[in-house]
């Protein structure tokens, strides 16, 4: 194993918590609109079924999930419904003082979280938790304060990944499959 | 012929329903969901057009169809329609007693099933029947659980790839194409 | 200038008619549906501004325009509308007869009508007209059919691509391009 | 540094107005339109985050920006305000107008002014402005007449990077990035 291999498994055994951005991380960062007859205009977001799984699998094998998002809407309320996410902090354009809230709720220190993130708004937090993770699709600032980069594009896989890299590093991953097996 | 290809053949050969899940296989497995101004939102799946006329093909040539999903929407109910798939199961996270349920009522064993999966519930189902396949999007898991991993992504041609796999093992793909000349 | 390119160059100078399908042709072949609260569903196509922009220049420099789809929806009426379709044929699964009225209508025979197609229920009309297209996106059985395979594919491009093609055959392109730039 | 960067570099320090086109530009160019059950159509645009946040940053900075497109929807308008766009002008088929109308309301002249487009329409303003600027996805015509061509396609971060291409000719950058990390 790489110096850096043994680093970053040695971040991941101490993961308890795993946050999130939302746009550019749970989705591609695309904003959709559709323009109403009565003058208004209704976003959609696009999720990744993986993702969704992937997070549902985290929460099985305990390790807690949650979002900070800047702007807010119910598809994202909706979608961590599904994926059992739990913390769910939306309408947050500073991202500091509702991740300082989670960790006192969560009762976990900055080690013990991991946090994925694609844009400048990001970059506070990543400074700050034991686990610093870009998205493929992330700005180079965030690509460069981050101790790992995803394979995957966010909202296309990018949570999965991360939720399968925490739980092997912890050597959870295989009673995950044989759960699935069953 | 290469014997994995004889072997595919005659696994091919057998196969009188083709059963699938949807995110993933029918769509590329992203879950959008528009958020609306009474506070809900409301999802939308994208399916492919090739794969619908694929699907219905399959039924002129006397292939049966159907689908088991763990979600569940009216966009899958009218799209099944469209398609004129046979068997809709929607909401069963456990997909094993659908399966089963299946089979009892098209009258069919395992052998004379193919399906189509994408991530891991779909697992207990591929070890069952005569003809695993996965998507080429699917995770390494079911990658490793197929007989075959489609050259198409899912919800975009990967069904209907599937469909012209099975027909043309059975000869049946010809008089299709000459159908559609006439 | 090959034998190949003179042909389609002499097949192209002889066109007055674009006919096209539309899913697949003038949308990448993806049928989204929304499922709304009271159980419906609703669909949803995806066209491109290129494509738009295109058939526009296309009635302006006297090439008539129309398309003969299997579907019907009320998207495909208003994009038709603004990109200034003359003829809009829905809900024709089987599209000879639909193809056949617009030639009445329009007064022109097989050989001044170019057709772009993707699936096999194009097979007949692409083997009637003047010049053949297929789709970069469409099967191979269409592929095979047709006079010309566009580099763009359906949704992003494909019918501009054409739209040009003919237009530069007949050296309409130059001041169709003085115009923009006036 | 070459002589073309040079003279990119002194077209980007006169900047004092970003202009864009929407369609192409701001999207993808994808028109998405969903057909309601009372027969009428209703339009979907995508955006993209980081041309969203990009364009904020930009008046943060001092550098004031602006739409002209031809279409009209409720979409563009709200996208417009959460991106904090000051000059919104939609349905203006014939851009000069429009662009001129923009240049004496903010004081500025052509050679302040940088414009992006990405089709034929595009062509007249990208003859006079300063900083002519084609999307990686636009027509070749546009590519032609532009001094510089984006990295990133339209809907997907090509406003961002001319953000960054601006502030950065500008020295404005670093403090942006301070101020984010703050």
């Amino acid at each position: 194993m790489t110096r850096a291999k043994a680093s970053l498994k040695k971040r991941c055994a101490r993961i308890r918590l795993l946050l999130m951005d939302v746009d550019g991380v749970l989705t591609d960062g695309r904003i959709w609109l559709q323009s109403w007859p009565d003058g208004t205009a209704h976003e959609i977001k696009g999720f990744s079924a993986y993702d969704g799984a992937g997070l549902k699998l985290a929460r099985v094998a305990g390790l807690r999930t949650g979002v900070i998002t800047g702007r807010s809407s119910a598809a994202v309320t909706q979608r961590a419904k599904e994926a059992e996410i739990e913390f769910v902090f939306q309408g947050r354009g500073e991202k500091i003082p509702a991740y300082e809230e989670i960790l006192r709720s969560a009762q976990v220190s900055d080690e013990a979280v991991a946090y994925i993130g694609d844009d400048l708004p990001d970059l506070p937090v990543l400074a700050r938790v034991g686990l610093a993770i870009a998205v493929s699709n992330a700005v180079p600032e965030v690509k460069r304060a981050a101790h790992y980069v995803t394979k995957h594009e966010g909202g296309n896989g990018a949570a999965r990944e991360v939720v399968e890299l925490i739980l092997k590093s912890q050597g959870k991953w295989t009673s995950v499959l044989k759960n699935a097996r069953a």
